[in-house]
């Protein structure tokens, strides 16, 4: 921009450089906002019409021509300018233009300080919202298959090591508790975000007799911010969310880590559907558990933008400072990284197909009944330290000879031990040890068919609360 | 440990290298939670008993032979060995000693997977309890502090550059308003910490049994784990603690920032009390705000701290690993600099004496009620970008003449709107000012000594809830 | 894509979904590699043809069609694709289009996997380049300047307290050190990444029997990678690069903290050109110093996408895996960040003025010649700590009667020690006391201009050689 | 300390408060400087005297007194003091009470500032070059281990998927790559490191006549710092440190995920030795990983400190501020996670056996010389991307007849071609695979054991060097 026409002009002598220009406008990325920015004016220009700072026709023209420019700007008509810097300063140069003197109007008690602040809550607290309910519907599919999976055995692992048989659905469940919490962690969030800074204008507040409680409630805000310092220098909401955000997809590295073991030849537990993999540019035979490995990777662009905006925060003082545009494009990087992520990763899990056999088989094998075995002794009165000992010595025996527990001969078994008996071959079996876990929390088919229906009516009540 | 005598030996030929043990131990560090260890254990023990898996005398033994080891670890006579690891060994292994076959079935129906995550909760809960209340203690400071200076005009800064004047009282209430959200954090985090993993054993749950709810009241917790794969793998309570650290550290850096550049000779606003600077080795006139600074700095370690627990867990599978032996110092670290941070903040706070005069002389440099002037000019029907470009022209205008707004005389102001009055001199005063945005939220004296009442009725009843 | 014809899509019976391709695809930001794609194929095809593998006249079929696709490209008449996935692909299917067979026969011995790790060597070498001639430009203004700045006095600060007189010079070459060891660690950087993968194939290398120093040769690599499994599973250089740029932005955000510290009021030393500051929405009297303080917060931009690559590369066994198409975004965003910031500081640094006698003012105030005097004592003979704390004394009591240090009488001075001579008037003034350190490194203004003279020389000299 | 007797004490009415003396020390931590802190002392000492700013009698008081503190400290005699807040001051104030004036001589045109950074650097050279030697002893034993493994055939991953067959040798040697890297890295990190920072004192250089490079010398420096104000205040040298202690990390976790993974009972690659691995508290068959899965979760403590540095500094106006007394315990902790995961590693390595089976029938599952049948056709001017469309669907009709592809009959491979001959059997086999692949770089054994024994005469002739 050469010619001079900045909304903050008045002051200067020379014009931006355009070098300048580049680095400091925003209106590349933040136009993104351009719904709650409107929103939050039209709320804006309605308290001023009502406390009688805006006359009720000025309102009309305002209300109307911001009508106007959302509907260029959502049919591609809207022509951003650079120059203009950001959403806030096109929208209302475009209104002005429009309308005339009453553009000129609206920002009456009111500074880009608050108004960005709550142009970011309103998006914020929407993309929660839609994230929630991208978390209820991966929930939903976890625990519908859970269900249907509560008797199918699997090898369960420590240190990757086979620890004892555990059911694929109790396997799932772990993954909805996981959810869960991230679900309980946004909706804490949410009710931080939900506070309108809307009046703290620059960072005092304002001399105009302003309504602030009428433009919250007009904006579905649940309180106005209490102190207006803080409202227009606060970036915690963002931080919270993109901490929530990094818990969450760790988290969807896990699963995905666990994808790509089991859709591993050496595992073959699982077969992902074809819509969801690729294949090799040189390798013919390949089909890669991509989706998988780019949900792996990508907890990394969500760690790094929480540092990204702590980093940001680190050491700023009081009230606004310019380095926080910087807090838009890790926000926005992240809400676009856990929808689509979500909604991946919900489309994928019905094409999931649990190869069953090969679960039971590597569940049978690497002695995974050793613990029953040292728990029947326990119930034998012997001691669990001197159990654990001795079924240690079994193990150590078996792997000698190169056979399974249950292929020992009873006289081996009371070589090590006089008080097992006849019956400690039905224990090694993998059903009887998984059955044997039926308590809140354990791995019994009959605890984990509980506990995904419980889990499912959970969904179904939150779904209704929401709707 | 040459002589090989762990507790998991049965099945090995040969002993750890002493480099391996020195690698592999966590008794250095984990020994701290020798309370709740003990604790967890009385807890497990008297619901084993309840449950007939221990005789009553067994338990009684159990009992007894932990508060004496307890006592032993607080009077320095334990003996704590690398050999054995870790505190759950160091302390079973005594117990085994003390008292014998009941000793050896204490881990009936327990694993130390379950076991150490019940130790963390009930460490951190704990933990986080003395840092609410340590959080309160500094708000109490704050808010006192507030209340007596809501009538100090200072500059308020955006950008670093003066803004508008605001009241010192207003300032300090905006560092209340960061900490009442940490210790909203901290509350929500805690309801996440306070379930217990009990009888999760290993990884599948156990075939002993348990009644896991009353192992569950006995200490304290909430509810118990709903699935026990999740319940040895998840590290959700940490790292949301280290989130929710990390937020406040980020505030105390901001505030510390503050008090550095308050305290600065180009400032001069405050003065901190010798008790918490200190000297140079080199400089004699030196003195610095040391623990600003370190405050300020401090903030990098808890991010630190966040990011290793974060990276820790990426892509990890189920269930317990033996990375998450890393999970503790980060998490210990972070608690004990939060205790500190919050001890000598609250203790730093009376110490501040605030520079009233300076204060104002640099409130009323810098053209900081420009705003009001375009203020006065709305109310005289310009529209406010029309004010806002009128009043940038006057600040140029005395700019150039080396003069304040009010040094302008009326002919001058009238050259540049028609609508300025002999009244406009009044507003241009700082008192004026700050009066004119009494609001909620605003930095008025009124608003901001019945922000801070309200405050410190809020902490009262917090303190109440709390007792 | 729902015709399906991928790549690799013989083995594959369903297709994509949607949500796969758009969450799989890298096209629409790898595209940006387009010309080191091309430049790649083209040195990988003329050694196919010297290698015998393709005729001469499929050589230059898959070269003139290269050309015409860059050409189209760069005219924006190519279709980019996203269910072509990625720019590889997207060119090698116009490619064949295009030409037919021989563009099917162009990926003969190669595999993506070493393809992209070239494209992003070629793309990251030219890149580091381009950095460390913007580096080298702000160097020369930050040197430049520096010699004419060699006998302004300012106030050195520790603990943001003044300290001792320095001269601005030697500020602004303490900038220019920070920036000399950038530049050195991305020249090693650089060496690491200058290294050619092509021939690793997927993993193992190839059965064709290809020249790889010659295609190396031909596209300037230094050398070939030693180890294929390696070569495509290495992301180091990226890393490497990333910490580099990270050390870069912290030490912008330090400068720019200094700049945005002595434009405020307190301090007032420089002025910034309006060209690189703004105004505010509602504030009509604001000049605020953006351009710093964004640099100051970009630091946070770039420290977490170095975290994003470090956790992205977190525990991935080899080789390949699909994690790594999230390499590309961290390192293009900090690519554009350094060059974008490194081109406004260059533009900035003329345009900022040194308020000489207000730094000259400060440097006055503060007792900051203390040290001097605590020298001046132990030339007379008092050990340093006795000096010091003899001077401490003095302090105090200039403080108690509100003078400095030079205003107390020579009886003052002597009641604390015998030793002060009429000299020490001389010693206590900011010209003596700043020409006394002329060694080197020194702040003397003759020790500054001649580092600033040898810095030049330094810069003419690297410049020269990369010219 | 309540007796008041700080070295900086003169000017101060108020003694210290015990919370900030115990927030304020670093004593606890940077005792471990002691050995460098004397050096630095002794050799800044010897030039006093040389420049005769010290008596030939002060300076042998000093040194002698110096040495005895040093015996002191080594044989835990000497009594730390938290009053004296860090290792300067303590070694110190000991000297002085030990020989009396002289040693309140030591500190003449000395600061702790520039006394801090010569010991930061003194000890991260030192370690630096530790770290160096211990990467050398890993990569010699994964060299010579790689050279017994060059004809060992495993399958090559990528995406987790069996990709091609590589030999372990060669897998091995990728391992070596990544170390040779890291080994670089610290040797480039160590020459910014090498700089000696004596005589910058406390920001601005100092008025006695010093003659630096005579104290760079004696330490054993490569130069002296160019600037006063940037040696105080630069801690680059030891981001940069972090930042490569972080990669390695890095390295380090994808071998440990790489081990974890291949001890796993779905594997079964290896077995690792008893010595190296532990028990479970509970499953009595259980061997588990635990060094590599330690090595892989240190990850995320390297990543994290490094982050606590960048934060630390992140910000900071020159020169010193007390922040960076946090840089310590990071740089420390990363010091001693490096030497001990370096040190494991390379006492681990010998014991790793391949289980050579079951590596190659792995290797022959999974279709893995699909690539070279697709080279084949193009060795029969089928072009590339033709011949993988017709291996893609060879496989996909050898998958559903649930055969491998050499179990194809030539008619069924002809069906698909009609340019594969009788010949195409031999290639399908994996030793033919993998000798094709005999190029720099490429998996055949020839090529490992070259590249292996190449490897080797570097190592050596590195640790000539070093000698």
């Amino acid at each position: 921009m050469n010619e001079q026409n900045k909304l903050w002009g008045g002051r200067f002598s020379a014009a931006s450089s355009d070098l300048m220009e580049r680095f400091s406008q925003s209106v590349s990325f933040d136009r993104k906002l351009y719904r709650q920015d409107i929103a939050g004016s039209v709320a804006h220009a309605r308290m001023l019409e009502k406390q009688g700072i805006l006359a009720a026709a000025e309102f009309q023209q305002i209300e109307r021509g911001l009508a106007e420019l959302r509907d260029e700007i959502e049919s591609g008509r809207f022509d951003w300018s650079v120059s203009h810097e950001d959403v806030h300063m096109n929208i209302e140069a475009a209104l002005t233009k429009k309308v005339g003197d009453a553009g000129k109007k609206l920002h009456t008690g009111r500074s880009r300080n608050d108004q960005v602040a709550t142009d970011m809550r309103l998006y914020l607290r929407e993309e929660v919202d839609g994230i929630c309910a991208g978390i209820t519907r991966v929930q939903n599919e976890i625990v519908k298959r859970a269900g249907r999976e509560s008797g199918t055995v699997m090898p369960g692992f420590t240190h990757m090591q086979a620890a004892q048989p555990v059911t694929f659905g109790h396997h799932l469940l772990a993954w909805n508790e996981m959810l869960e919490r991230d679900h309980e962690r946004f909706r804490d969030c949410r009710r931080r975000i939900n506070v309108c800074p809307l009046g703290c204008a620059a960072l005092a507040g304002t001399g105009f007799p302003l309504d602030r409680e009428m433009t919250a409630r007009e904006l579905g805000f649940e309180g106005v911010s209490a102190n207006s310092l803080d409202a227009v220098s606060d970036r915690d909401f963002m931080m919270e969310f993109a901490a929530a955000a990094a818990m969450m997809m760790v988290h969807f590295s896990r699963m995905a880590e666990e994808l790509v073991l089991w859709s591993s030849p050496a595992f073959d537990f699982i077969e992902l559907s074809d819509e969801f993999c690729t294949g090799s540019s040189i390798m013919p035979q390949k089909k890669n558990p991509d989706v998988a490995e780019l949900l792996r990777g990508k907890s990394g662009r969500a760690i790094g933008n929480l540092v990204a905006l702590l980093t940001l925060m680190k050491g700023q003082p009081l009230a606004y400072n310019r380095d926080n545009q910087e807090d838009k494009e890790p926000v926005f990087d992240t809400v676009e990284t856990l929808k689509l992520c979500l909604a991946v990763f919900a489309a994928m899990m019905p094409g999931i197909t649990a190869k069953r056999e090969n679960m039971r088989t590597a569940a049978a094998a690497g002695f995974s009944t050793a613990t029953d075995l040292a728990d029947y002794l326990v119930r034998r009165q012997v001691p669990f330290r001197d159990a654990h000992e001795i079924v240690g010595k079994l193990v150590a025996c078996a792997l000698e000879q190169g056979v399974a527990l249950h292929e020992l001969s009873l006289g081996q078994f009371r070589g090590f031990c006089r008080d097992i008996g006849e019956d400690v071959y039905d224990l090694l079996t993998l059903d009887g040890s998984v059955a044997s876990r039926n308590h809140v929390g354990g791995t019994a088919p009959d605890s984990v068919r509980q506990a995904a229906e419980e889990a499912a009516l959970r969904l179904r009540a939150r779904t209704a609360d929401a709707g």
